[in-house]
C-alpha cells in the first residue's frame, strides 16, 4: 500500500536539517532551520500535487483535492519543530506519513470523494515558546491569535516576529479550514508498547496536563561566614520541594500521575553565594481531572509547608492547562478496525504526551495512532523507531484515511 | 586620628561605579566598571602622594614612601571587584581604609621609617573567574601566572585578555614587591559580631575551603509518557544530593562545617523533558583540615550512593583547595593590643570567608581585622556596616600600621 523506504528516506532527509552530533535533531520552532524544514515539506507536497495554504499563525495546510467540491477534508498532520535535545521522529513522523499517504494515493491512482490533507502545526513542542501546542490551540479557539503571537522566547523575541522573519505568516484566517475528521499518527514517546510487545497503539485519549512557573525567594548570603542554621537557602528549600513533588507523583502511578521539573535557573548564581532567588518549571499530569486537581493541591500544600519550614517564600503560577482528552469513539473505532484487519498486535492506550490532536478534538472528530519508541525514549537525541515500525503505522494511517475519504 | 566622614564618602563614591537599583554594587572583575573603579582609586592615591606600580596580574601597589630607603613596607589592602549581587563594602572597605590611613598620616604630617602601602588584589571574588583570590594566589606562589591568565569566564573570555582590555596588565613581576607585614581590614560578612554585640573582630585564622564542579548524568526523556518508576532523572537525583550535602554540613556546625551549592545549570533544559545532564557547584568549608577532608569523603560517599539508587552517574572534580589558615601570632597580637587600648569591645575569631590575606600569610606575617556586618548579610545588595563601625575598624588599622611602620 505505502512505500516504507520512501517514507524512511524522507524522514532521514528532513532530519538533516538541524542534525546534531549525537544523531538527534535540534530544529526549534520558527528558527531559520524550521523555515528550511517547512520549505522542504512544502516542495514535497507541491510535487505531489497538493494545494498549499498558510494561516496567520503559520500552520500549513497541504490538500490533495477530492472529487466532491463541497466535502470537508479528512485531515492528518503533526509538527516539524523539535526539542533542544530532540530526535528525528517526534512530530515529523506524523507529517511525513501524511505526505506518504498522499504519495501512495497518487501511485495507485486513487481518487477520493473528500480531499485528503496534511497539516503542519506551528510550535507544538512549547520549548522555544510556551505553551505547547499553541497554534492548534488558536485553531481550536483555546487561545486567541493575539495571545499566541505575543508569546516570547527566552531572548524576548515575540512569536509573531519570529513567524514573520521566516516568512510563514500566512493570510488564511486561523480555524477557517474545517476538517471532516482528524487523525494524528505519532511515536509513543514512552515505554509501554515496547514493554508489552505490541505493534501499535490505538489511542483513546490523552492525560490532563498543567504547566507552572515556580519562584522561590530566600536570602542570598556569603557561603563562608554564614552558619548552616542561619541560612534561608532558596536552593536548599527547592531541593526538598523537588523530592517531595516527585514522591507525590510516584505515589499516583495508578492514575498515571507524573511530575517533571525540566528547567531550574538561579539567575545571579555564584559559587560562594547562598542562592536567594530562583525559578523552576513544573509539569504535572494525570489521567483524570480530579486527579490533576488533587496533584495541584498536593503540590501547593507541600511547597507552602517546605517554604515555611525553610524560611523562604514560594509562588506557583499556572501558565498552561490542558484537561484530559477523550477521543471521538467513531474515530477510535475506525483506527481499531484498520489495525485489527492488518493483523498487527495492538492495545488501546492513553497518551502521556500532549499532541495537536488534543486541541483539534475539541472542534472535529479526532483520534490518534501510536507506533513504539525504542527504549521508550523521546525528547532525546537517541529517539528511534525502526523502519518496520514506521511502515506499520503509516500503513494504518493510509487505510483509515483512504476509507474515510471515500465515504 | 582618621576622618570617618571622608572614608565614608569615598566608599559611597566608589559604590556609584556599578551601583544597582537595590542599593548594591555589581562590578565584576576586569570589566569596564572594574577599570573605572581602579582608575578612581589610582587617582585618589596619586593625589595622596603615593607611587603606583602594577604587576603582571593587575595587582595595584600604592606606596607612601618611608624615611628608610631599604625598609620593606607595612602593607594593607583588599579587592575592588564585587559579586553579581554584591554590596559596597566587601573588599572595597579594606582598600579605601588603607587609603584613609595614608590620607590621615598626611594630615598629621607623620613620617614613618617604613613605607605604608595599599594593595588592590585582582579578581578576589572568584565569581567571574574561578578560583577566588587568584591574583594574591599568584603573588604567594600558590598558582602560576600562566594558570591565572588562562582562567576563563562563563563567556570563554581569558582572564589575561580581560586584563589587557582594561589596560591593567602591568610590567612588575608578580611577587617582586615584598611586605614586612600585611594587615587586611574587612567586613565580617557573617552574623557573629552583631549577635554577640562586639565592636571588632581580631581574626586569628580562616576556615579551610574547597570548591568542586559536580556533573550528574541521567537519561533525558519525555515528561508525559515516561512513568515515574522508569525515570533516570538527573535533577530528581540532584535534589536528594543537595539535601544530603546540606544535612551533612549542618551536622558539623561545631567544627564550622559549611556547604553551599551556589550555581546549578541544566544546559539544555526544557519544561517537558526529564533532565538528562546537569552541573552544579559545591563549596565545602571546615575549621580543620581533617574536618574538611572528612566532609569531602562524606560528600563523595553520599553522591555515589544516591547516584546508584537513582540510576544516574555523578562526577565530582575539585577545582580549588584552600587549607585552613592560622595567622601570624605577632600580627594578631599587634591588632589585639590596638583594639584593647581603643576601648572597643572585641572577640578573637575565625573567618568563614577566604580573603587575599590567606594567600599573603604564606609568604609574609599577616593578620586581619573585622567590623560587624548588619544582619550578618554579605554577597547581597543590602550588605551594610554603619559609619561608626566603618570608622572604628579604620582607626585600628591606622594605629597598627602607624606603629608598625615606625618600628
Ligand atoms: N508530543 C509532545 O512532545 N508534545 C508536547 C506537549 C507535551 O509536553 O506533552
Ligand atoms: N571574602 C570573600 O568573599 N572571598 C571570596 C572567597 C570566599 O568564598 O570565601
Amino acid at each position: 500500500t505505502i512505500n516504507t523506504q520512501r517514507l524512511w528516506n524522507s524522514l532521514m532527509e528532513m532530519g538533516e536539517i538541524g542534525a546534531t552530533d549525537a544523531g538527534g535533531c535540534c530544529r526549534l520552532a520558527l528558527t531559520e532551520l524550521d523555515r528550511q524544514g517547512r520549505d522542504l515539506f512544502v516542495r514535497w507536497c507541491t510535487d505531489a500535487g497538493c494545494e498549499i495554504r498558510i494561516d496567520r499563525i503559520g500552520n500549513i495546510y497541504a490538500r490533495r483535492p477530492g472529487t466532491d467540491p463541497d466535502a470537508l477534508p479528512i485531515s492528518t498532520g503533526s509538527h516539524l519543530d523539535t526539542q533542544p535535545t530532540g530526535g528525528k521522529f517526534d512530530g515529523i513522523y506524523g507529517c511525513l506519513a501524511g505526505l506518504e499517504v498522499i504519495r501512495s494515493l497518487n501511485d495507485h491512482g486513487i481518487n477520493t470523494r473528500r480531499p485528503v490533507e496534511v497539516v503542519i502545526w506551528t510550535n507544538e513542542e512549547g520549548s522555544r515558546f510556551a505553551p505547547a501546542m499553541v497554534a492548534s490551540g488558536v485553531y481550536s479557539g483555546k487561545f486567541s491569535l493575539d495571545y499566541a503571537l505575543n508569546q516570547t522566547d527566552a531572548q524576548g523575541i515575540r512569536l509573531g516576529d519570529a513567524l514573520k522573519a521566516i516568512g510563514y505568516d500566512g493570510a488564511l484566517e486561523v480555524g477557517a479550514e474545517k476538517f471532516a475528521k482528524f487523525f494524528e499518527l505519532h511515536i509513543e514517546q514512552g515505554p509501554v508498547l515496547e514493554r508489552e510487545s505490541e505493534d501499535l497503539g490505538v489511542v483513546t485519549g490523552v492525560l490532563g496536563m498543567r504547566w507552572y512557573d515556580v519562584n522561590v525567594k530566600g536570602v542570598s548570603a556569603h557561603a563562608g561566614p554564614t552558619p548552616m542554621s542561619y541560612r534561608r537557602d532558596a536552593l536548599g528549600a527547592t531541593a526538598k520541594m523537588i523530592s517531595a513533588l516527585i514522591d507525590m507523583a510516584a505515589a499516583r502511578e495508578a492514575e498515571d500521575g507524573r511530575c517533571t521539573i525540566g528547567e531550574l535557573c538561579i539567575p545571579k548564581g555564584s559559587r560562594n553565594v547562598i542562592p536567594g532567588d530562583l525559578n523552576f518549571t513544573l509539569d504535572l499530569r494525570n489521567a483524570s481531572l480530579d486527579g490533576l486537581q488533587a496533584m495541584e493541591q498536593d503540590a501547593r500544600g507541600l511547597l507552602d509547608r517546605i517554604a515555611t519550614q525553610a524560611g523562604v517564600e514560594v509562588t506557583l503560577e499556572c501558565i498552561w492547562d490542558s484537561p484530559p482528552t477523550v477521543f471521538d469513539a467513531d474515530c477510535v473505532a475506525a483506527v481499531e478496525r484498520a489495525v485489527a484487519s492488518s493483523g498487527c498486535s495492538y492495545r488501546r492506550m492513553t497518551s502521556g504526551a500532549g499532541h495537536d490532536a488534543v486541541n483539534i478534538s475539541t472542534v472535529a472528530p479526532t483520534s490518534m495512532i501510536f507506533v513504539p519508541s525504542v527504549g521508550g525514549i523521546s525528547h532525546n537525541e537517541s529517539e528511534y523507531s525502526t523502519p518496520d515500525q514506521i511502515g506499520r503505522g503509516a500503513r494504518i494511517l493510509y487505510e483509515v484515511m483512504k476509507s474515510e475519504a471515500q465515504s
